[in-house]
């Protein structure tokens, strides 16, 4: 193998794997050129190693008890002989540095478990960029035979958006009183969901049954894909990380998931389809970048934006008037798609 | 002025002011390199007599009976002293030329009125593109005193998207039957709705009663800007547009809504803010443009899209290449906005 890295990652034992995986990670999050173009190279090497995992999303606010359930399921996992790899995407680390998530010790004992590996947010960037890097120590963590990758991260911005695509189902967390208040759940989120938790369900079990009901009908009336969701229904499941009751059922249903939608062809199909989104959000994200920051642009900006905000230019006009300034003259944009 | 047409435009009279229209519209629709120079010219001429106009966007499926409620709303507001222009975007222009709309017969006293111009939608290109053109036909519209705007598209795409960000006001035409079936209702139109309409309320008085309350309460459940929305309610009102019943009360929520909004400041800031997003999405269609029609990035692409499908290259791995290709070297994608 031409990288370094990629023997040890993928045929590495124990702690050697171990300092080769966050060495590979480091590697993916580094913003020098040099090291990107090695990241690339490592990466495609990587690539045949992965895709045999399942790729398990998981989202909701603070305090939802995130934490406690995704150590009680990876202790569960593990001891089925599983290794769990458990990755952050905090949307607070493009603004803070990372407060909301990304504290490993939140897991005390899945974080010093030999069979898992926790990977905190990378710390900074946009929310774009922080989810390519996820993304990317994703593919790692499979390529050295972690079977189930589960990525965490906040109800906040787009995160839960990023998660989803990126990962084979995406498990929303509520407390019990969320069924009471359904607007407190963010819109366009319900319908990510492939299944909806309800934690802490021991603290009111009425209401949690409620919130149950609530939820599913929620989820029956939002269900974005109608059809197209084929032989899954999304579910509602109540637990208690705390108490550790509910993690079987929550991974049988995970597991029957799988299979569905495995027998339907709709894992690979969803996957092919991230990958190609995921090309075409990174060409644009990088369009967008080399436009900001291009000279002539930056010059332009402020007063045709200021033009524009004040009514003296069309909106359309100081478009091609900006493109034509990056080198694109004469452009049609209406000849791009929508 | 330095454009031959724009005096014509702003200060024209009848037959002579419309054709002057008509040929602005299609100088704007114009793909030719220097026709779109020229269309600059024009319209940032034009842009000082903009803006004093409400623009009314209306949407619903074939067979609500748009054509003969914006008739009707039309004939009562010239018969107020209103000019009124009604503009379409035909989100089926860009496949088949244009079906579902922009047909002017469908209007027959409105269409033959000397205080109404309505004018079909473009009749090929993207939705980014069409929009585009309509926004810009908006604009002539205005400089030639047309103070009301509508702007009517069908449930079909993203169409409704595009007029609600072009409008001060998206109002959504529903038949009795629809509170019937929400799932019907697209996903993320309901919370664009500043107003909803049930048409041929008259046909079933009881279903018309039963989709407000239900379509009421969807509103208030999905409301999605929440405390944003400020001090107006998106509200659902009946009527009958062949009976002709209803207009009166319509007219007067959208007088209520704007007295309302502008009250709050929020009208032009919605303008403002349109005007800008607008700009950027004209840009990033820009970019993906050259970026698709780039000799360098065509010869590329099928090979790099085969291997990222197959899973042979990384996404990210295949984003850098092709903006490399574009001549965009070394882009750590992650820098760009998400």
């Amino acid at each position: 193998m031409a990288h370094p890295l990629a023997g040890a990652v993928v045929d590495g034992e124990g702690a050697q794997q171990r300092r080769a995986i966050a060495k590979a990670i480091t590697l993916l999050e580094s913003t020098r050129p040099d090291h990107r173009v090695q990241a690339d190279v490592l990466l495609t090497e990587l690539l045949p190693h992965t895709g045999t995992s399942f790729r398990l999303g998981i989202s909701g606010v603070p305090g939802v008890g995130k934490s406690t359930f995704i150590e009680a399921l990876g202790l569960h996992l593990i001891a089925q002989g599983h290794k769990v790899a458990v990755l952050t995407i905090d949307p607070s680390s493009s603004v803070s540095g990372g407060s909301i998530l990304g504290d490993k010790t939140r897991m005390e004992h899945l974080s010093v478990h030999p069979m898992a590996y926790i990977r905190p947010s990378p710390s900074s960037g946009t929310l774009g960029g922080v989810a390519e890097k996820t993304r990317e120590a994703m593919l790692v963590c499979e390529a050295a035979g972690y079977d189930v990758v589960i990525v965490e991260t906040v109800g906040v911005g787009q995160s839960e958006t990023a998660v989803a695509g990126m990962t084979d189902m995406f498990v929303l967390m509520q407390l019990p009183n969320a069924g009471d208040d359904l607007q407190a759940i963010k819109k366009g989120v319900m319908e990510l969901a492939d299944l909806v938790v309800i934690n802490k369900a021991d603290l009111d079990a009425d209401a949690a049954t409620r919130a149950q009901a609530q939820i599913t009908s929620a989820l029956r009336l939002f269900s974005q894909h109608g059809r197209e969701r084929g032989a899954w229904h999304p579910q509602v499941l109540q637990l208690s990380a705390l108490r550790n009751t509910g993690i079987e059922a929550f991974w049988a249903a995970v597991v029957r998931f799988r299979q569905v939608r495995t027998d339907e062809g709709r894992l690979q199909e969803r996957r092919r389809h991230q990958a190609m989104a995921w090309m075409w959000e990174r060409i644009e994200g990088g369009l967008r970048s080399a436009f900001r920051q291009d000279a002539q642009v930056r010059e332009l900006l402020p007063t045709i934006s200021a033009d524009v905000d004040e009514g003296r230019l069309p909106a359309s006009t100081a478009a091609r008037r900006l493109l034509a300034a990056f080198g694109i003259p004469g452009t049609d944009a209406g000849a791009g798609p929508a």
